[in-house]
C-alpha cells in the first residue's frame, strides 16, 4: 500500500464518522458510506469519498436533509413508488434495492420510483448489488444539473442522465454497465481546464455558434454533447422521463442550467432501479452458464490488431475492486486534502494519514 | 398522390393476401400486415412494405412457418414468456404488446420475453401502441444477423439490437424513440454502395487493420461501429442479454456474421415487451400535462444558429404519419417492382398500379 493508498474498511468508518456529525443517524450514514466506497473500489472515483465534500456541504447547509425518513407506498403488485424526503439519494436508492430484490422474487420484476431525493452517487452500485441477489439490474436517475441541450436546442435542458445495468454471471463477474448519456463527463472537462488541456471535438460546442469548443475554461459558454449524437440525447431525455416525470421528480426547466448560477430552485431528484428476476425466466443456473459462455465467446474472438483484449464491460471493475480490497484506494492527493478539510471541520479523526500539502 | 403514392389500406389489404398466399391464417397476415404498413406510416420505410419480399422468400423456403401457434406461459405476476413458435415476428410482438397492456393494468407494469421468433419489423411500431394504451412501453430485440463486434474484437458477434421506448403525452404526439446501437444502419451502406458512394468516418472499420472503411462495396470485409464507441456496444450487449439470453434465444455466436454465407444454423430471434401503467405512479393525466410542458419548453427553447427547430423525438413519425394517411406512402420505384414480382410469383391482385420499370 502506498503512502496515498487508504484501507476501504478505514475510509467507510471515516465517512460514517463525517456523515453522522453532519446530523446523520449512524445506520444511515454507514449506508452512504458503504455505497460511496463502493464506487471507489470499482474504480468509479468521480462518485465515492471524492463527493463527500459536497455531501457536507449540502448536509451542513440543509440542502439536504440529513434525518430525512424514506417512506414507502406500494401501488401495485409489482410497484414501489418511494419518498425520499430530501434526504441522500443513496439511503433512497439502497432502499429501493432492496425492496426491488424482495419485489421481484414474488412478482417477477419489480420497478422502484424515487421522488423528493438527491445524488445517489454512482448508480451501478446499485445495479451491480442487485446482480449478486440474482437479480438483473436496470437504474436510472436525472441528474440536478443539466449540461445538454436538446437535439438543435441552444439552452441546457437535458442532464447527462446516467444508465446502470447490471447482469449475474456464473463462474464469471457479472456484466456491469454504467454510462452518462454525455460524450465526456462534466468532471472530466474540469480536469482538462484545470491541467490546460484543450477539449477534443465531440465534447462540446458553443452555444452562441454550434461550433466545437475546445477550451474547457470557456466550458459555461458551451453545452455538453450527447454520446452517439440524437440517441444520446433521446437515451438521456427517456431516462428523465422515467426517473423524473413519471415519479413528479424534477426535470427539463425545473433543474438548473450548469452556467445558470441565478437559479433559485433546489430540483427534487429522482430514481428508478428495475429488478428481473432471472429465474423467472428458467433455470437461473442455465442464464448463468450462457452468460459465461458469451463472455468466454467473446474474450476468445479474433482481436483487431491494434487492441489488447476484448473488453467486456464489468470486468475492470471486479479486477480493480480485487486490487483494491487487498491494497488500498488510490484516493490522490486532492481527494485526502479535501478529507482533511472535512476532518478539521466537523473535528473527526481522519484515520489515516493525509499526506503533506 | 402521386404515381407512386400508394393509398394505406389497399397496401394493407395486399400485405395481408400475399402473407395468406404464403399459408398465414388470415388473421395473423392481417396483424402482420398491419405492423407493416405502421412502419410505412411511421416514415420508417425499411421495415415496412420493402421487407415483404424478404419475409415472403422465408415463408415460402419454411424458414419461418405461417401455421405457427404463439403459446403463452404466465410465470409471475408481472412475467408472461411467450413462444412464438418459428413463426413471423410481428405475430408474437402484437400478441406481447396486448398481453403487455393487459397485464400491466393489474401489475403495474409487465415484462414479456419472445423466444423462437423471428424478424418483427420495427418495433417502435409496438411501444408506439403501448403509449397509445396509456403506458410507457420499451422494447428490444435481438438482430439475426451480427453486424457489430465487441470492442476490441474484429468478429461481428454482436447485432445492432434495437430499442425502441414510448411515452404517452396530452395533447401533444407521444414521445417516440427507435434506434438501432449501430451508428449506420446496414440498409444505408447498401444504399451507399447501389449509389456508388462512400462511408464517412464512423460507419464501419476493416476488420484487418481496425482503421476506417470508406468503400462500402467492401463491407463484408468490415464491422458496423456502434453509436456513442463503447457504450453503444454496451447497449447492444444489454439488449441481446434482455432479448436474448434471458428468453433462451440465440445471441452471439449462434448468429450469423453478416459475411459468413457459409452459417448453417438459422438462428432463433428474441424480443421483449415492457409496459409501465402510468396510472400507478399518480395521475396519469398529470402525467400526460408534464409531458406535453416539458415538450413545449423544448421547442420554445432558444435554437443553435444553425438549426430550425428543436428536434422531439416521435414528432416526425405523427406529422409524416397524418400526411401519409392522406396522400398515401410513397413507396419508391424498388418497392413497387419488388411487390409487382411478389404479386407475380404468388397469383395475387396488386390493388394499386406498378409504374412501368
Amino acid at each position: 500500500m502506498s503512502t496515498d493508498d487508504v484501507d476501504a474498511g478505514e475510509l467507510t468508518v471515516f465517512v460514517t464518522r463525517a456523515l453522522s456529525a453532519c446530523g446523520m443517524a449512524t445506520q444511515d450514514a454507514g449506508v452512504v458510506a458503504a455505497a460511496m466506497i463502493d464506487a471507489d473500489l470499482a474504480g468509479v472515483d468521480t462518485h465515492g469519498a471524492f463527493r463527500l465534500e459536497q455531501y457536507v456541504d449540502g448536509l451542513l447547509a440543509g440542502d439536504i436533509d440529513p434525518r430525512a425518513e424514506v417512506t414507502m407506498d406500494r401501488t401495485a403488485a409489482s410497484v414501489v413508488l418511494l419518498d425520499a424526503g430530501g434526504g441522500m439519494g443513496h439511503v433512497a436508492m439502497h432502499r429501493a434495492s432492496e425492496v426491488a430484490i424482495e419485489l421481484a422474487r414474488t412478482a417477477g420484476t419489480a420497478w422502484i420510483g424515487i421522488r423528493r431525493s438527491n445524488h445517489a452517487g454512482a448508480i451501478g452500485v446499485y445495479a451491480e448489488r442487485l446482480a449478486a441477489a440474482g437479480m438483473i439490474g436496470i437504474c436510472g436517475a436525472v441528474s440536478g444539473i443539466n449540461h445538454m441541450a436538446p437535439t438543435g436546442a441552444a439552452e441546457a435542458l437535458l442532464g447527462t442522465n446516467p444508465l446502470a445495468m447490471a447482469f449475474p454471471a456464473g463462474l464469471e463477474p457479472p456484466i456491469v454497465i454504467d454510462f452518462a448519456t454525455s460524450n465526456a463527463s462534466f468532471g472530466k472537462i474540469k480536469a482538462a481546464a484545470a491541467n490546460g488541456a484543450s477539449m477534443p471535438e465531440g465534447w462540446a460546442i458553443e452555444r452562441s455558434t454550434g461550433r466545437t469548443l475546445t477550451d474547457p475554461r470557456r466550458i459555461e459558454e458551451g453545452l455538453l454533447l450527447p454520446s452517439g449524437e440524437h440517441k444520446g440525447i433521446a437515451l438521456s431525455l427517456a431516462i428523465g422521463l422515467l426517473a423524473g416525470v413519471l415519479n413528479d421528480a424534477s426535470f427539463g426547466r425545473e433543474i438548473p442550467d450548469f452556467a445558470d448560477h441565478s437559479f433559485a430552485l433546489k430540483p427534487e431528484t429522482g430514481q428508478f432501479v428495475l429488478a428481473i428476476d432471472i429465474a423467472v425466466f428458467g433455470s437461473a443456473d442455465a442464464f448463468r452458464r450462457d452468460v459465461d459462455r458469451h463472455i468466454g465467446d467473446f474474450l476468445e474472438s479474433r482481436l483487431l490488431p491494434n487492441a489488447s483484449q476484448v473488453r467486456i464491460p464489468g470486468r475492470n471493475r471486479s479486477r480493480i475492486r480485487a486490487e483494491r480490497l487487498r491494497s488500498g484506494i488510490p484516493l490522490g492527493t486532492p481527494t485526502l486534502l479535501s478529507l482533511s478539510r472535512i476532518a478539521r471541520r466537523l473535528e473527526i479523526e481522519p484515520c489515516f494519514t493525509i499526506p503533506p500539502a
